[in-house]
């Protein structure tokens, strides 16, 4: 039967339910165009993505997009890995580097996973910028290379590769520039089309929400969470979302390869082989990181059967970093995916040393009280124009700019204590950013209330 | 202040009411596009024509979409006409040959009416196509050229120039493969967009209802008139619609030459200074084309002032045919417009002469009752496939394919009866329409309830 790109859309525009046929072949058509058979074109793929929109998706019609999408192009075979293949994804927020710590730790305790990142978006920051700090590291592996590094080392960390979902590229485009990037359909199909295509036997998913998340609301980043635990367990996957704080910059640092030094650093501390203490501040710092990185890790480790519940497996994820295996396989996997063993050893040894930016100027506090809160969006967006994220595709990103929190939301401050330390590379990119932090860290004289970190679990 | 496509978007998205800036701003950035400005692209003018279908568009977002569209390219200068300008726009039928009527008739009763038509779409026929069966006529004429013969003979039947609503262009071809094409909204802008280029005093709408109109159900072909009425008034125009029937073929003949045919036979029959009589039974099948052409030229002649009532308004129309002005009118026109006045001249002399399809083929009634009804959108398919219409934009049309109506709904038919007599220029054409037309037409043994004509009169 052949499928009319006009009635698929008609159909999702009277609000109709689109059979697996009719999206199965819209899509395959979307990424076979050429120029004898051109449709749909890019005006049909947008009146398409507005109907879905506007009209919305039942569990079915979901499924069926995100197995489309999935099977779009290649996907990763899985098969060979013998062993539970597991992932996890975040809905991108601001200082958010649990991948760093998280991909190795499951590794070491006996999961397969073939981590596939984005890079910096908008406010958010991008786990395959930060990598790429480190000397010589590539992020694009052919598939094939990645296989054999995931089988020997457990893990590895790649970008997506041209071949991946191209389904998903081309109504990504489509919808960044048609007002069609919102929906909770349409952002599911796109995340979960990649992470499927991953071969997963489990996912876990780290819904943010909060004013540094894209999904401010709670009820909107409940509902995303829901459709994304359907969708994958639908397809087969064991699939378990967090519905997490995104209030203020996860951990201490926020920026590219001040995040990787905060990751390497922790694991340094905790490893027994490694004579590298962090202060007891450092620590406090960063305690929010530790504490999301195990509870995703230990929920991953629970749907892979290494732990009994997820509280187990957060404790086995703590374990992981305590015995030093975690951080040996991450070392592992930067020297087989780096082009300059020598140089990124050297990095990862000392990685306070390796941070070098040209300007640093530091946020003191106006007035005494409690950090109140602040607009996590604005901080992200400062992060980024200090020079660590990107105006437009393809520009190139800051190794070396980013933030340092001294302080967290509920702390007690005193006037003139230093808040925030900012970096760049430029220092004429400092002024910009420290107004805007200026403007939205809040100092207030009650006590504010401390928000769980993580709100809510949501399962099939 | 700077429109940004993508916040026009997603304002209607959201179902918000988009300001005349907005709406003003995305269409004539839409028409202005080129290498540097290539915004609004194809998928974002698809996507917002898809919010605007889901979302709708209330009085004042009409009245701008419709403005900024009308004034998206030339428009035509009425003013140094001197008059009443008027027109009529039908929303499309079979066998409606009405226009070929009406202009004569109220320019002979003092009236202006620069009237730009269009061509066959889908089923239902165009003026354009029957008008240009004349030897030698042409439908492309210079905008100056139109006022000239407006000012002479107080008509003109043209087409739209290339310059004239180009915004209307754009977006009809979109609509017409994005699945947007039936939104009241995005037909009222459309509609009105071109006919208020013409800069008229007053407009009447002929809009259809039954089976042989685009809108088919009452209740949408009333919504669609309301829109018209109300976005035309807003405008400054004086604006009435009518609902009328359109369940079978209007008058005796659908197709090109034959309608032109059939309104020439007719001004001919009430010209007092032309021998040529119809019999009373070809008069009795051309009733209901009479009796639109006077409703509706009686609504014109009303809203510009030459009768105190639409009623009044058709019997002067009437009187038009009677007293030969208008057939003398006609001729004039054509005398005007055509590049071979004495072939056309001699065409129009002896209409059913000029008549020459290569086949026919007569179907009969194959049991004796009431002609009981029909689709009439698969009489108007028959029509086009019998070389009337087109299978796409461009191809050629044929001048003497069509259809001869020899019953009405409701008349008693016998065994045998002829009911429909097929044209065409090419004998294998003819095999499908009569199957087409045999299917639908319905004779039962009760007497049907006539419906009709004028369902409604609506006015601001």
């Amino acid at each position: 039967m052949t499928i009319h790109p006009i009635d698929v859309i008609q159909h999702k525009r009277d609000g109709l339910v689109l059979s697996d046929a009719e999206i199965e072949g819209f899509i395959q058509a979307l990424v076979k165009r050429d120029a004898e058979h051109p449709t749909p074109t890019d005006a049909q793929a947008a009146a398409f993505l507005m109907a879905v929109f506007v009209r919305g998706l039942n569990a079915q019609e979901l499924a069926a997009l995100t197995h489309a999408m999935r099977f779009s192009g290649e996907v990763f075979d899985s098969s060979p890995l013998q062993g539970f293949v597991v992932d996890k994804h975040s809905t991108g927020g601001v200082g958010d580097k649990t991948s760093l710590l998280i991909a190795p730790i499951v590794a070491a305790a006996g999961l397969k996973d073939p981590m596939i990142s984005g890079r910096s978006l908008g406010h958010t920051g991008g786990t395959l910028d930060k990598l790429e700090t480190i000397p010589g590291f590539r992020t694009q592996l052919p598939l094939e290379e990645m296989l054999a590094i995931v089988r020997k080392v457990g893990f590895a960390m790649a970008g997506q590769t041209p071949k991946l979902v191209p389904a998903d590229r081309i109504l990504y485009e489509l919808r960044d520039h048609t007002g069609t990037v919102e929906s909770p359909y349409l952002i599911t199909a796109s995340i979960m089309s990649k992470k499927l295509a991953e071969g997963l036997n489990g996912l876990v998913l780290d819904v943010k929400t909060g004013s540094g998340a894209f999904m401010q609301r709670d009820e909107d980043a409940r509902l995303l969470a829901r459709l994304m635990v359907e969708t994958g367990e639908l397809a087969g996957t064991k699939t378990v979302a967090l519905l997490t704080a995104m209030d203020q910059p996860l951990g201490r640092f926020a920026g590219n390869w001040v995040e990787v030094q905060e990751c390497v650093e922790l694991m340094q501390h905790f490893s027994p082989q490694i004579d590298f203490t962090l202060s007891e501040e450092k620590l406090r710092l960063s305690a929010d990181l530790l504490e999301l990185t195990h509870a995703l890790a230990g929920h991953m480790l629970h749907l892979g059967g290494k732990a009994a519940t997820p509280e187990d497996g957060a404790d086995l994820s703590e374990w992981m970093l305590l015995d030093g295996s975690a951080y040996r396989n991450f070392l592992e996997m930067v020297e087989l995916q780096s082009d300059s063993w020598e140089a990124a050893r050297a990095a990862l040894e000392r990685p306070a040393e390796f941070h070098r930016p040209a300007a640093m100027r530091v946020l003191e506090a106006q007035s005494g009280g409690y950090l109140a809160g602040m607009d996590c969006r604005q901080v992200g967006w400062a992060v980024q124009r200090l020079g660590a994220g990107r105006a437009k595709p393809g520009d190139p990103v800051s190794a070396h700019a980013g933030i340092e929190m001294h302080v967290k939301i509920g702390d007690r401050i005193e006037k003139r204590q230093p808040l925030i330390t900012l970096y760049s590379e430029d220092p004429d990119l400092l002024h910009e950013p420290e107004a805007m932090l200026r403007e939205t860290i809040r100092v207030e004289q009650e006590m504010p209330d401390r928000a769980k970190l993580v709100r809510e679990v949501l399962r099939r």
